[in-house]
């Protein structure tokens, strides 16, 4: 296992990584870092992190993790000013949810001695900042790593650090994992954000209607387009093209089954909602949501 | 309160009705009807309604209260068919998610000694059938009445009910509640619907990777999309105008937050995530939703 884990950027996923991290009884110190004073004293107040460094420098120092955990416009700085100090034989890593873009950002800029393996958690909730992290994140989720080439020894080793953390951990090429996720996840959001949008636009309906309403569908809606809008913006911007293809494709089928619905073509909807039901089953068996009802709330 | 309510149709709503009333003490003598022998028989098994009757006359005769618990496209020929046992001042209201259509379909074929005052309780699950139902699915939603002119000693009967089962009750017109439905839950569930007819077509990647990382988001909308195919398929070819016109509206909002995306417009996109973040919050307030990350789920 490593030494040092430098934790840079103290959001969910970094707090969440530490908590999981003291539950496996890893001894490795963790450093941390956060760019805002204001985090790196929350931080400091709830004891995240073994240490909490004011600078860059000192966090990433003799660590022989580095777990970039920013939102992926802020990687590529992050990585030039960490690369002079990062130790020979150590590993970087990241979170962010693209990876060709993390890798174009974040590659170039570290130093050959050091092994970059990209990776990320598919685990999260609609809560961000460092109060929000809790140990059992990562349990029964994927973690895909996209090595890219990387040294097989610090890509086993990375992995069996994920394995203690709770994770499932897979291999991915970079381009195939963006576009899985457009599939499973940006699409999804930004699906999600645009018809929460759409209500609280609506003229004709009152917020109080859409609020009070909600339980039948929208509400499940609202959890996911309250998501970091940071941290969103940046996957939307950097898996652009995947995340258009998919956003095509929902649009074809959209307009497909409106016309469906403006035709009153019965047969063709109770086909597509009979269909749709058995992923849900899959999803159950795979151990990824709660069989109960309404994922659990009781109303 | 009544002295005896036929339940007519045994799935969800009708199951969770039964043991809220006896949750609640409700002293009314049950009477249930299914089409389906098979559910009649799982209604016996598990005691669901003190009496369970193979024909819809038995059902209802005598009864003060009639609850149309069908999908909506088998309301009229049931209306048709209880009208002559339906007893002078009983009243016959029903579940169904849109209104409009309803009151018609049904309201013709009624005696005019009878209050026919629709209602739609705004909860549910993703599960169907008779074992589905659980007491406190209808605690703190929104039951919505639509009058229409009914008598108000009867809607007020109704209102009464209602609330005993643990519902708030809320009062509309019926075309209003159409189009408020329209956003909170038609139009979501067939953007869920679709977005997993996408996921599940696409050839590109394979249905395990779908189901594995469908924590990322993916696999909230496979839940609303395991919805029950019949009672959907009959809401949108039901309230066809509402849905496809808040449909329009969230199309135009789709392809304007895809050409941010394909001008690299963070700042839009950053400004609509932060927007939508806030109705959650509205939601959690009024106790429409858990606050618990993930909807309480661990991870």
């Amino acid at each position: 296992m490593y030494n040092r884990v430098a934790l840079v950027g103290l959001g969910l996923i970094a707090s969440s990584m530490f908590w999981a991290m003291k539950r496996a009884g890893i001894e490795a110190h963790v450093a941390g870092y956060a760019r805002s004073a204001q985090t790196r004293d929350t931080a400091r107040e709830i004891g995240l992190c073994d240490s909490v460094h004011d600078t860059l420098a000192a966090c990433v120092t003799d660590a022989d993790l580095v777990v970039l955990c920013v939102p992926i416009g802020a990687m590529e700085a992050v990585a030039k000013e960490i690369a002079p100090f990062l130790a020979p034989g150590a590993t970087v890593t990241d979170v962010g949810s693209v990876k060709r873009a993390v890798i174009e950002a974040v590659g170039p800029h570290l130093p050959d001695a050091v092994h970059f393996v990209p990776g990320h958690p598919l685990a999260g909730t609609e809560h961000s900042g460092p109060r929000s992290g809790f140990a059992e994140l990562f349990d029964n989720r994927w973690h895909v790593l996209t090595p890219n080439g990387a040294d097989t020894q610090a890509v086993a080793q990375l992995r069996a650090y994920w394995e203690a953390l709770g994770a499932n951990v897979d291999e991915m090429e970079p381009d195939h994992h963006d576009l899985v996720l457009a599939v499973t996840s940006h699409a999804p959001h930004l699906i999600a954000y645009t018809m929460v949008g759409v209500a609280d636009d609506l003229q004709r309906v009152t917020n109080n209607e859409v609020v009070n309403y909600s339980a039948t569908g929208f509400r499940d809606f609202t959890r996911i387009a309250a998501s970091d809008p940071t941290m969103w913006r940046d996957v939307f911007l950097t898996n652009k093209d995947a995340t258009l293809e998919i956003l095509g494709r929902f649009t074809e089928e959209l307009f497909a089954l409106q016309r469906a619905i403006r035709q009153g073509d019965g047969d063709h909807l109770h086909e597509y909602f009979t269909r749709t039901r058995a992923i849900r089953r899959g999803i159950i068996d795979a151990g990824q949501d709660t069989a109960a009802p309404n994922f659990g709330r009781r109303s």
